[in-house]
């Protein structure tokens, strides 16, 4: 039976259940830039208990692309202390599935890849600085275009944690040279979304020498008179991930995050009870 | 033989590398507030890996009592992202080692103690927010007086990960009414240090009916016209370690934390390389 599908734009102005409930019964299945402004959102990597002590010692040493927000027990589904009746099996809209580091499927729910061995792990995403840069009327090219953030592996290494490691992927903003410093103050306030950019001007420093050609996203244009400023993105514990070539690991796929009961302006990630 | 044992005063102006290698030797088996001002310094708690993965989901779930700023590898003592050269066996003043979470000895290194399947923790102090409360010209009265901070189990209940769960342990510090506000957002600007106040004013509300029996620390002087007003506390993990009965676990004895080599106004908890 075809499901009745929600469009983007009447979403946006649902609340968090309303959304997830349409993620969970597959009725939205696209990018939740924008959708519940004020939420947190966040990246999802689900691996087999006998990685996640060393994934959780990743996250810890690299707390700027890997910010932790949330952990299930093992073998437990609902994310309990991120929202009310999060099941990480259905509600993220759209799942990678790896096998052994490739891309084996993607698809809208893991119900049938599910194991009780499994952890689930929820890290900050951009969002939500951006979300602030905004409304301080800092224009961002891919958000005013309706483009995706053009991500970079750059020459930045992550500290190792057992099989984890490898470049640090940023993200790339243009910013006007005069409010800079303003933008690097304001994502500053955010370390559940990678707070401060890793680094400020010359791509080259961090090993990037053509930023026409990102390494996913949507190529920005010409700089001009704007500087490149980098943070930290939340696709570097994927390539971790890969590169530790795990039998399986399941993430959210870019994009398509996980929306939580967490107010962005929140001093921790945990749901008040 | 003997050591030559080094005064509080005389290290007040030591580097944080002159004071881990009095530490290091016992010459220096005393308490650290105060000293290497500008300095992070640490709560420890070890235990056997098997426990580990829990712990840090009882921190990650926890992060105002519990702010983790670095794990060690599982079996290496050194603490690779804290600074340079320390080693977790013998760089804190004095441990206590509990086994079925009853007090069994303490001492100034845990050398005989340490096995190749122990994992290190270090969570943020309040030494840290203290310190710029005194900055700003908020007075503490128990630094004032030489004191240790008063201590109480609170009505608060941690979220629970594992075998590790019980009561927020917290700490009190009596503010003018008209520095309320501004010691809020002062504390709130270090997560890595407990962040903003849990409570305040009356105590009742989380548990507390007379201020004057700290469970520990110093009985704190009457009010007056002071308003009470309640931090989250680092030795909330102790408790649910001793609360856990574990075959054995090593934290800092009290008010003698490690000095790292992490600058109190860090983004992030991870030394510069």
């Amino acid at each position: 039976m075809q499901q009745l599908q929600e469009d983007y734009e009447s979403l946006r102005t649902s609340d968090t259940g309303h959304l997830r409930a349409a993620i969970r019964a597959s009725r939205y299945t696209g990018h939740t830039a924008g959708l519940a402004p004020g939420q947190l959102q966040a990246n999802i990597v689900i691996l087999p208990e006998a990685y996640a002590l060393d994934f959780m010692r990743f996250c810890q040493r690299n707390p700027k692309p890997c910010p932790l927000v949330g952990v299930s027990e093992t073998g437990d589904p609902m994310m309990r202390t991120l929202g009310r009746d999060i099941d990480i099996r259905n509600d993220v809209p759209l799942y990678n599935v790896y096998r052994h580091g490739e891309l084996h499927e993607s698809g809208t729910d893991i119900n049938h890849y599910w194991e009780d061995n499994f952890v689930a792990f929820a890290l900050g995403c951009s969002f939500t600085f951006e979300d602030a840069l905004a409304r301080a009327g800092i224009p961002i090219w891919h958000i005013e275009n309706n483009k995706t953030v053009p991500m970079y592996r750059s020459s930045i290494q992550t500290i190792p944690a057992g099989p984890f490691q490898g470049e640090m992927v940023v993200t790339m903003r243009a910013i006007d040279a005069n409010r800079v410093n303003e933008a690097i103050e304001i994502s500053r306030r955010y370390p559940m979304a990678h707070g401060a950019p890793v680094h400020v001007g010359d791509p080259s420093i961090i090993g990037l020498n053509d930023l026409s050609q990102p390494e996913w996203g949507d190529s920005p244009p010409p700089l001009e008179d704007k500087i490149p400023v980098f943070w930290a993105c939340g696709v570097t514990p994927q390539n971790a991930i890969m590169g530790a070539k795990l039998p399986i690991s399941i993430t959210h796929t870019p994009g398509h995050m996980l929306i939580t009961d967490i107010d962005e302006q929140a001093e921790v990630p945990v749901l008040a009870t």
